[in-house]
């Protein structure tokens, strides 16, 4: 496993395309779980090179986010993807991404407004623009990425489309705990009780799911089932249920089609996101 | 020489990429001149394989401007390019550039304020934009823009730069009438009387040259001096003239380094543009 540091590194010291048929991609901020590890696993499968990047991109967070406190061990990722034969891990600093005179943004305009977009304006531009970014350097034929953050995986998928990039984006389903906690690097900032009160996220979506199987097709009740189920823990601060069109993100009131139940709440220092999509 | 006019047909019916080291794009808003030919000539002989685009790009024009009456004509432009050899013509219809749902956009936020940003807002996100798809469909090794467009050059090599794109952004000299007016597709919309009037800007251009090479190092002085020239007109309504740092597009008072000296004016129906650069 060969660790790049430096943008122009990667045509350098490999200019991947011309050797190999299908490079594979996984986009990551590091810290890595079982989550990612599912995808670097799917990743690796279906292509002849496996990349994992590894960059805590600055301009995805907002003022007052947790950019200095984001999670971060280098050593632990680097041991992990080796144990997963990855072959190269491209890791650059900030200063080899964003040069001083930097300027140049790429925004998702529709499925990027509402859900997360409206509480942390910006952060999909800057995710548009890095992924954008990753992938002009990488150069893969697939990049995968995790239905936990559903709303971003819709964003680049549609950015994909828009900007003509000729790649695959595969979606990989979310990796649980065994208590159903959706996996996420910021789940270390969770005190053992407020580790509790956050397993009210996956039940609620699970007590969504069970009413639509049941034949429940409101949209507004499934949202009021959820969110009634959140705002019973004090230590559970909501800050959107939404039910919408699986596909374009829009408000569906009856879920006559395929359609997700997506959450964002903040629970101590966390602020967890999950989702579970619904299928008539 | 190929027309195509569907992207995804890029890629289907020729997998450049694969089996041509050098592919060089002169992407043209067609209705061509000796100004695009000169591109076409440097790209085809670059280049293996030599690829123009021609197509009207609804985004970056805004409201109240000449997209309607924007001056087309295809079979024209065709033969001129299959005399310049050209391999491949990409031309695709707006409806296969922008989807219903298109909604991502490119921005570069520096140097594409001012100077022409000011008056078109929106006009350098719509290039970007398109550009960066041209490139994605069609993957050259190497793109020849105009130097006429300078900020337009300068922008889209700074977002070369920071989206990390795999390509040589090529400027070219402004090719000019044999009286000095810069060649441009919208000189079609002059008068014989506005014609006369618009030769004006290279005169202007010209006398600040002269002064600036009989030692005038004031960039005040020579935006002033382009200014009386102009307005000794009144066909001749001036949008902006500005001294600028060749490179990062500030305004630079004093002339110790490499400097443009850009233009933009209507003459009649037609908005202008021309530049000098000058080097102490």
């Amino acid at each position: 496993m060969k660790v790049i540091t430096i943008p122009e590194e990667v045509f350098r010291t490999l200019d991947l395309q011309s050797y190999y048929d299908d490079i594979g991609l996984v986009p990551t901020m590091g810290f890595l779980h079982e989550g990612h590890l599912s995808l670097v696993r799917r990743c690796r499968k279906e292509n002849s090179i496996c990349v994992v990047s590894i960059f805590v991109n600055p301009i995805q967070f907002g003022q007052g986010e947790d950019l200095g406190s984001y999670p971060r061990d280098m050593n632990r990722d680097l041991e992990l993807l080796e144990k997963e034969k990855v072959d190269f891990v491209f890791a650059p600093e900030p200063s080899a991404m964003y040069s001083p005179q930097f300027s140049t943004f790429v925004e998702e305009t529709d499925l990027s407004t509402g859900m997360c977009g409206s509480s942390r304006p910006g952060h999909f531009r800057g995710v548009c623009t890095v992924v954008l970014k990753l992938l002009n350097i990488i150069r893969p034929s697939r990049a995968y990425f995790g239905e936990k953050d559903y709303q971003q995986l819709q964003v680049i998928r549609r950015m994909t489309d828009d900007l003509n990039l000729p790649l695959e984006i595969v979606g990989c389903p979310i990796v649980r705990e065994e208590d159903g906690l959706a996996m996420s690097s910021r789940n270390m900032y969770l005190s053992p009780d407020e580790r509790k009160s956050a397993l009210l996220l996956n039940r609620a979506l699970s007590r969504a799911r069970d009413l639509f199987e049941k034949g429940e097709r409101s949209g507004t009740v499934l949202e009021r089932t959820v969110r009634d189920i959140l705002n019973s823990d004090r230590k559970v601060d909501c800050e959107y249920v939404c039910v919408k069109d699986a596909a374009s993100l829009k408000d569906i009131s009856r879920i006559n089609r395929e359609a997700v139940i997506a959450i964002a709440a903040r629970v101590g220092k966390a602020r967890l996101i999950d989702n579970i999509r619904i299928q008539p």
